[in-house]
């Protein structure tokens, strides 16, 4: 087989993993020489690609690419980029195609979720029309845990973990305080659409009594009578209240509770997330005193406390990528799949990129309580493995150590373009 | 000696490594059985000597005790409850001293901050006119490191690795991202007073450009126009910026950020936090994409990131407290002396409690940059030995293990007592 160069780009938001899938890819294409000679990055993604801004990953040595896998954020730099629909821009994806020649790239390694799954598809498709031959894969990831067909999506087993942690460690705080100060602490997690990060907040506990006492997921409809009814009691049986909620929990008719009209002095939109929001309606109906906390980047960049089994599938989707180009395998997404429960096993399988493309997976309604403020026992069944083992990073002088990339650019062979 | 009994009482915000200092005392409780007899906690802190509710620790295991080294929370629970003063509410620190004679309770720790080091002085010089032979020990604890005499307070070195930690992940993850998304984040941490906790931050970058961009300190009165024009020129120099803010960040005339007048739609006080303030500015003098954090309790109950040093701090200051009891120093509190500094050397001095009540330890000005927005060479080098060394807590199925007390209530032997 004749040697061909090798493109990667990540796409979206980011995650604590998704560097360790870069590691994958690139550290697979290196143990490849005779099929894959150089690997480009797309410096921020996909624009990188159309801009022609290409990182020289051959100038990266060994060891800058293995502490990849203990790096959060995307180390070549990810966009949030979608390429518009192919009838009207096909220019765009042509000059996709172009830099591809240009750079005798045949592999293109596309690390994202639902949105550039759907590129992916795209590109390949017109590649196919224009007669270039290029093998697309699509590398998942994604901290919501939204895609289909895989068991889970690489970038969430960490979040999950970093949120069952922090519930459990921020309520021992509480719990320690409530007797004559804070009663209800509101955690708020990432999860526009999905409630699955808010749902591993539901880890922190089992038992009767154990926090979190609420969960407020966006799949269930916001009703504020009944959560501070379900508050007051929590606080009356337990001496305090500890909430976990999604950002994306709205009312019945669709608003989101973190955009309830409530505006500024300067007459703007309410800047506070839902966390705030929720605290203030504790506030005004039930007098208790409250803490809020707002995680935001932390969860999804919180590398230090990754989970293990989360850092080797992200390596392994990475890995397995390059295995799949290299079998001629095009449009295909690796997806993880759970073969079994207890022991937890898992493979990863090769899935079309059209089962993929454009699809989301929500909470199934047998994940949540009857009462919409919980986990069932078969959620925590599905979550649970997900956040077994550490795979803490190296530290340094106090920090974690992360990878210092060179991010050299390769020299431009075509005209400039304009995005 | 005779054998007489001890009294333990948290006081205040709970810390990530509050427990490692009980489990000091107590350990070193247990290893003196001759003097020491029966150790009982406060359950609640203080409120519990009041009311009688005294937890027997001798009921817990000695596994459950050595577990309190790597529990984050109270776990005896803590309370904010300040003794009133002793000349209009002697009643108070009467019953205190009825209670510790009631129980045999000659020894008495109070493991808290400036307002306990204040209460455990008056109940010694009270017990003292009352002729009842009581040794009363203060023993550090504050994230907000504002403890005078001590080089550093136990509490400070893990929110402070956490802190640091924290700002350079989510760093990364901005930085992947805002070639096309935010290009601004704000991380609001703890320190109403004091603006130890944001300096911490500044330790996750050294050379010019790295991030943190900006820290906001309580010590230096806010400026909006500045502190944008600070924003603009770091988003255009380095593609982003990011914003460390100390909650307690305030205006020239003493207004505290987030308490800026701004309302929301019932007319209530807003109840975001200064980071959506900051970020609300941020929107409307600039126009950059935003992201927010407020890390709120999450920091301080981040015992998964323990600072080693920290903890052992904290450990270190528990069992020294018992030995100067045990050498029958009334009326001091064991404070950390650093010794030297590269490589970082420490003890612990007895230093007497009137040193040490109502004084609160500010930033020294040297530790803040001309500019006002970072931290100094100086500063750096202080810091940095607090936050060396890891510290993990063991894990069971993909969670910190904490210490599960039974928290058995000694028999009431006194008539009820209303607070």
């Amino acid at each position: 087989m004749a040697q061909h160069n090798a493109f990667y780009a990540q796409s979206g938001g980011v995650t604590a993993v998704i560097n360790a899938t870069a590691c994958g890819v690139i550290e697979a294409c290196r143990q490849a020489p005779d099929q894959i000679g150089k690997v480009y990055a797309g410096h921020n993604g996909i624009i990188g690609a159309l801009t022609e801004d290409l990182i020289d990953v051959n100038q990266e040595s060994d060891e800058a690419i293995a502490a990849l896998r203990h790096t959060p954020g995307g180390a070549f730099g990810s966009c949030r980029y979608k390429l518009k629909d192919i009838e009207t821009h096909r220019a765009q994806y042509e000059r996709l195609i172009e830099v591809f020649k240009a750079h005798d790239i045949r592999y293109f390694f596309y690390n994202g979720g639902g949105d550039s799954a759907d590129t992916c598809l795209k590109v390949s498709q017109l590649s196919e029309k224009m007669g270039y031959p290029l093998t697309a894969i699509h590398v998942p990831k994604t901290v919501d845990n939204d895609l289909p067909v895989t068991d889970n999506s690489p970038g969430f087993g960490s979040v999950a973990k970093y949120i069952a942690t922090s519930t459990l460690e921020a309520s021992l705080d509480i719990a320690s305080m409530c007797a004559t100060s804070t009663k209800v602490f509101v955690l708020e997690v990432m999860g526009r659409h999905a409630g699955w990060i808010a749902a591993a907040g539901g880890l922190a506990g089992e038992a009767e009594g154990e926090p979190p006492h609420m969960i407020i997921f966006p799949e269930v409809a916001f009703d504020r009578k009944k959560a501070m009814a379900r508050v007051d009691e929590s606080v009356k049986r337990y001496g305090y209240c500890v909430i976990v909620v999604s950002e994306g929990a709205r009312y019945e008719d669709g608003t989101f509770l973190a955009d309830a009209g409530n505006t500024d002095a300067f007459g703007h939109r309410q800047l506070g997330g839902v966390a705030p929001t929720l605290a203030g309606m504790v506030k005004q109906d039930l007098g208790y005193k409250y803490h809020w906390a707002v995680a935001d980047y932390l969860q999804r960049s919180a590398r230090h406390l990754a989970s293990k089994t989360d850092v080797e599938q992200a390596y392994a989707v990475g890995r397995e990528a390059v295995a799949l180009a290299l079998a001629g395998k095009n449009s295909m997404m690796p997806a993880i799949r759970r073969i079994s429960e207890t022991p937890y096993q898992w493979d990863i399988i090769a899935t079309p990129l059209a089962d993929v493309a454009n699809r989301e997976k929500f909470m199934p309604p047998s994940f949540i309580t009857e009462d919409g403020f919980g986990i069932t026992p078969d959620c925590r069944q599905y979550l649970l493995p997900l956040i077994q083992g550490e795979d803490f990073p190296p530290f340094e002088n106090g920090l974690p150590k992360v990878a210092r990339l060179s991010l050299t650019l390769a020299e431009r062979k075509l005209p400039d373009f304009t995005l």
